[in-house]
């Protein structure tokens, strides 16, 4: 299809998607002449791909490039699961830096989790523990025992999608949209029940 | 005590102490001389609280003004979480006009959640299920119902911690760390769940 085309079905303008292709973000089309190029059913994808990133998960265009090379370069599930993960570091900005915590390591030894020692989900949580403990809002580690508990089934759910994926853009695809593009929807499901549990005890 | 005091229990430098009073974040402090002003613990527990608000939920200081602000109106559980939770619509800026969606609708209607029609997290779980629409991989809002109970098994773990603070300063802050602090945490918590479960399935 031309560009024109490419812009109809995908809803982004012409001139952004030439901006994507000159970031990397889009391979460039196949050139038919001198100034005509054709673009596929997977540039229309990549394009679908890159939206949600950068509009649901406000991804910035450099952090949106870093995920979707991670994903090229892997086949293999864990692989591909663990770059997806391993992206999402660049948008914890304020957490690449922390130290290492006596806390966080006492609940992954708890939960007998697997998990690198370098994680960035790590560090989120060690500096969040930190901040409430500035707060003089303490959240002692064994206090999140039962949320790790139910993080850990809902990682399980996740998986469970990714069963039987071969195909690696698939995959790679599945693996985004379970890592980032989800995670507000899970957390707009958890203000959804707390205003409903709230109502249940609170309300009138 | 004086402000330089504040400034050092606080870690936060006296200029931004004096930009949070100008920009009506933090009350000023009780003036005892021409240019003098004395600060109290209620100033230093409210500092740490913009702070924590400002620098792990990178609330702008608009978004954060509002929040506390539509806290301190408040002294009932429900009203006070509601505030919390309303308060966060401003950082959703994407959703907050989305329309109403029958997907939603059905799975709050399934879930049996008393949530409110104009709740920001309906758009927020609306808008994300039309970008997976549109990204081709429709995820049918049934899929989210075992989301929806971990969700909600999450948000009883939340009402929980609520449960016997009656001081109205103390349930706000506890309100906040609920809906908003805790957030990055609980999603650190899932990746490194993830990354454990993917390492138990398809690991070496």
């Amino acid at each position: 299809m031309r560009i024109s085309e490419l812009s109809n079905r995908s809803g982004v303008s012409v001139a952004t998607i030439k901006y994507y292709i000159r970031e990397e973000l889009l391979p460039p089309g196949h050139l038919t002449a001198a100034r005509q190029a054709e673009y596929d059913e997977s540039h229309l994808r990549r394009l679908r791909l890159i939206r949600a990133l950068i509009r649901i998960r406000k991804l910035s265009v450099n952090t949106t490039r870093d995920v979707l090379r991670a994903l090229s370069e892997s086949a293999d599930t864990h692989l591909v699961l663990g770059h997806a993960l391993g992206a999402i570091r660049a948008t914890d900005d304020g957490a690449a830096g922390a130290e290492r915590s006596p806390d966080v390591d006492a609940l992954v030894e708890a939960m007998r989790w697997k998990v690198h020692d370098d994680a960035a989900a790590r560090s989120t949580l060690a500096e969040t523990l930190e901040a409430l403990r500035k707060l003089g809002l303490p959240f002692h580690w064994t206090a999140l025992l039962p949320y790790a508990r139910l993080a850990e089934e809902t990682a399980r759910l996740d998986l469970d999608q990714l069963e039987g994926v071969t195909d690696p853009l698939d995959l790679a695809e599945q693996a985004i949209v379970l890592t980032v593009v989800l995670e507000p929807a899970l957390l707009a499901l958890r203000r959804m029940a707390q205003e409903h549990e709230s109502a249940l005890r609170h309300g009138d």
